[in-house]
């Protein structure tokens, strides 16, 4: 029974420690991460800053394509990256559930200092509950995180005719979670897309003037995250059907399940709104970036329908894409 | 049945955003919380900073003085001010369960929004998490927090002679939990110590040099804290009974409860590591303060026994203060 969470291992006291120093210190190791001690400190530039949280409640908690060790340092990397942030330290706080295996636990662990080692950030504070088996789910994991705007990346003013750029095929991790959940067979390669974006963000710092907004579609997808930026911009979206990336095997899954790949949570797409003068040369240096290769003009802003974004359809029609709007798919991320 | 939480409120989409527009928007408003941004972004002057995360899974949710929503940002400003730390910006992540009800929320984030404006800080970004019922317990939060360091604190090393300080009673917090929790009803007065430092902390900066170390006993109590600060001073420490605040009927229910008020979580004290030297002058400042008139000098820091916490008890005898090591009680932040 040494091998399981205990209700001890969350009382401030030496197992609590003896986990901390066992587990957390051994893969997250760095030199402002220090036991014992509650905040990390460390010096910065005078200059702007991107702070963001996120709690994840994903389940299975190991995907193909990913665990949620994985998706809780890359959604929030991801955040400040979409933020024009280059992201330097993470918190990593766990709630984990009486009985929940050390094994899990470990592997956990090594999938966020591993994620964490590929996009150079450091889990400098963290924290750790436990609470009653049945008050809670396995493990839920909260990151924050906080990065430097090094480039003077901001939110800039869309105007009409600015281009829709999406840097890959959408809905992959949504639909990669429901069928693990749901343990469906189909064949075909079903991973998820979750991966880290800010070194992607990077290597577009040279179009900045031209980059208006970034976005990563999560939860709700690439029509919420449209519906976000609509609401944002005061100008209706016009999406092309034919151009959005949709994975022909992703596609079908979605018919199967029921559910609809629009509305299916991206963990490794970046949206960018670009001005229209600028799109087709980012949209060609984007496709040389590792993992865009299949990166798409999407779409673009129109004057009217008003702070609403709609679809050509294949078959010439109009599709409104309202925000999600029923339950889809819980706990996606 | 629209007085719950249900699992819409966590897909990312319109009910997402419904629920963040009429209750977090509403509370937490400010400038630097936009909605549809995941990450805020602010300015800050060259210097050191502070980072620091907390998830709160108190139960009961609400408590004589006190409740999970003003614990939340309590503890996380306090996490920054005992770093030496002014507390500007918090995020705030909610893990609901279904079913959870919407006056509770409110009632919540009211108490959230409250403790902000009282301490000065500003909810700049947040996260919305549903889990199923039977998979969560109510409500968890994760507040992280950064602050800036003006006045360039930092943990100095720990000599032999230095004093410890305790603000106020301990085991306040912890002793009001239980109570609280299983429903006892005893004479008296049994209010969590539940309360900002960042105030206090401040009117300390004049005395930093001969200050070396802060830290708040919360989880473990003050007994655990002491164990942390010996193994990082090298040196022990020696508490006299007679010295530590300790309320009586604090004291009465702990015997009462089969607990030791010694390892009780405070949410509202402060011991200081201060210089031999500057020790009763600091004392006297410190008692002016208002919430610590009952502060005290509980100890010293002692060459033997090395790395340990030991107790003069008031019949004369030596009793060694380990890190906590059973189970107390667990669920106190």
């Amino acid at each position: 029974m040494n091998d399981i969470i205990k209700l001890v291992h969350g009382d401030g006291g030496k197992h609590t420690h003896e986990l901390i120093e066992s587990i957390f210190y051994k893969h997250f190791r760095n030199d402002l991460l220090i036991n014992g001690i509650d905040a990390a400190t460390f010096t910065v530039k005078q200059g702007r800053m991107a702070f963001t949280t996120d709690s994840f409640v994903v389940k299975p908690l190991f995907f193909k394509g990913g665990d949620i060790g994985k998706l809780a340092v890359y959604g929030t990397v991801n955040d400040l990256a979409v933020s024009g942030a280059k992201p330097l330290y993470l918190s990593t706080a766990f709630i984990i559930e009486e009985g929940f295996p050390l094994e899990s636990l470990k592997r956990i662990v090594v999938s966020i200092g591993n994620a964490c080692m590929q996009t150079g950030v450091k889990v400098v504070t963290g924290d750790t509950k436990v609470v009653e088996k049945g008050r809670g789910d396995g493990i839920f994991i909260n990151t924050s995180g906080v990065g430097i705007i090094e480039d003077d990346f901001s939110i800039r003013s869309i105007e009409e005719g600015d281009r829709i750029i999406v840097t890959g095929g959408i809905g992959e991790h949504g639909t990669a979670i429901a069928l693990d959940r749901y343990d469906i067979k189909i064949k075909g390669n079903f991973e998820s897309d979750c991966a880290p974006l800010n070194k992607i963000v990077m290597k577009l710092k040279r179009f900045y003037p031209s980059i208006k907004i970034m976005k990563d579609p999560t939860r709700g997808g690439l029509a919420t995250a449209l519906n976000e930026i609509a609401s944002l911009s005061g100008l209706g979206v016009c999406v092309d059907e034919e151009c959005v990336p949709l994975r022909k095997e992703v596609k079908a899954a979605n018919e199967l399940l029921g559910l609809d790949p629009l509305y299916m949570a991206c963990e490794g797409r970046l949206i960018l709104v670009v001005s229209k003068e600028a799109a087709d040369s980012l949209l060609e240096e984007i496709i040389k970036i590792e993992g865009c290769e299949e990166a798409k003009i999407i779409g673009s802003f129109v004057k009217e329908p008003y702070n609403m974004v709609y679809m050509k359809t294949f078959l010439g029609g109009k599709r409104i894409l309202n925000m999600l709007e029923g339950e889809m798919l819980p706990r996606i991320c």
